[in-house]
């Protein structure tokens, strides 16, 4: 998407260790209006699909999926970081290993809100090594929901989340593919 | 808000503790038309005020805060609850007791978003004790920021968190306001 990638390049700022950051416009800093832009182009993407619900992850992910749910009328469920350790029963959970702060999240959603009824868009704000994917992959799989597949606004195409999740058989539509980035260029598929 | 009344009275649950669970539509499945609905009402409410930015914070207050954005046509910042305990110089931190966990979160927001020139509206899911409220007036005020005000989506009037957030001059608009609760029972003001 010719937009958000104009924006990256613009904004975007490569720092060492492969971080790309873009918090100005997209994870705390956020621009409601690329957001209704990235939502409408998702909205086409997966038109047909029998989107009923969104499903994604705190907490960058939360504004991107509630602006992209009002493209497809449907509403948002956010997977959430517990920070009990003690896990009731009324909820599906998974552990997802963190990047940024090491360690494992342990991530649950009320079994009130998922179920096999349901045909999820999953959304995320980075798609890297594909951990967060894969736990709210799991977290569909858990409730017997069917995955109409994943909207992700950046994707780093040099690490291997992308292609695992792909190889799984579920659509990822990512509107910016980063090929490769250094300090002061950052090239796009 | 007669719209959010009616949906606290028809969706919440009222538990021991003087715990009211919204989830089914405000903070864990959220529902994004009735956001809009309240996102309308603050901007009417705020009107002229010169708002140029909303503050909230992650995570609950996210999805609220990126529709509200929308009506106002102004950028969202997210007060991040940050993990890391060397809080570096290029952030404002403010700690903030939580009474869902126990303990204090640290809540930092970075320099780059939040400036003298902002007139800020605050917006959150909640507003009971106003520990929440409290830490962004904070963060406001490190930054220089003036507050137009704050947005509430569910005041438990009960408690004392909104009186002394008024008692300091600060305009809250609450767009649910329950004076009192039990099993069962709902009473707004």
């Amino acid at each position: 998407m010719r937009e958000l990638e104009e924006r990256i390049r613009r904004d975007g700022i490569v720092e060492d260790g492969d971080v790309l950051k873009v918090d100005s416009f997209l994870n705390h800093q956020m621009d409601v209006e690329l957001f209704a832009a990235m939502g409408r182009e998702w909205a086409r993407l997966f038109a047909g699909e029998g989107v009923n619900k969104i499903l994604t992850i705190e907490a960058s992910g939360i504004g991107i999926a509630c602006i992209a749910a009002q493209q497809f009328g449907v509403p948002v469920v956010f997977a959430k970081k517990s920070r009990t350790k003690n896990i009731a029963g009324d909820v599906y959970h998974v552990e997802i290993p963190s990047f940024t702060h090491g360690g494992v999240s342990d991530v649950i959603v009320s079994k009130r809100f998922l179920g096999p009824g349901d045909r999820l868009l999953l959304i995320d704000d980075f798609l890297a090594n594909g951990a967060a994917l894969e736990g709210l992959l799991a977290l569909a799989e858990q409730a017997g929901a069917s995955v109409a597949g994943a909207g992700v606004a950046v994707e780093k195409a040099f690490q291997p989340g992308g292609a695992r999740i792909r190889a799984r058989g579920v659509r990822v539509e990512s509107l910016a593919r980063i090929q490769s980035m250094g300090p002061g260029h950052i090239e796009f598929c």
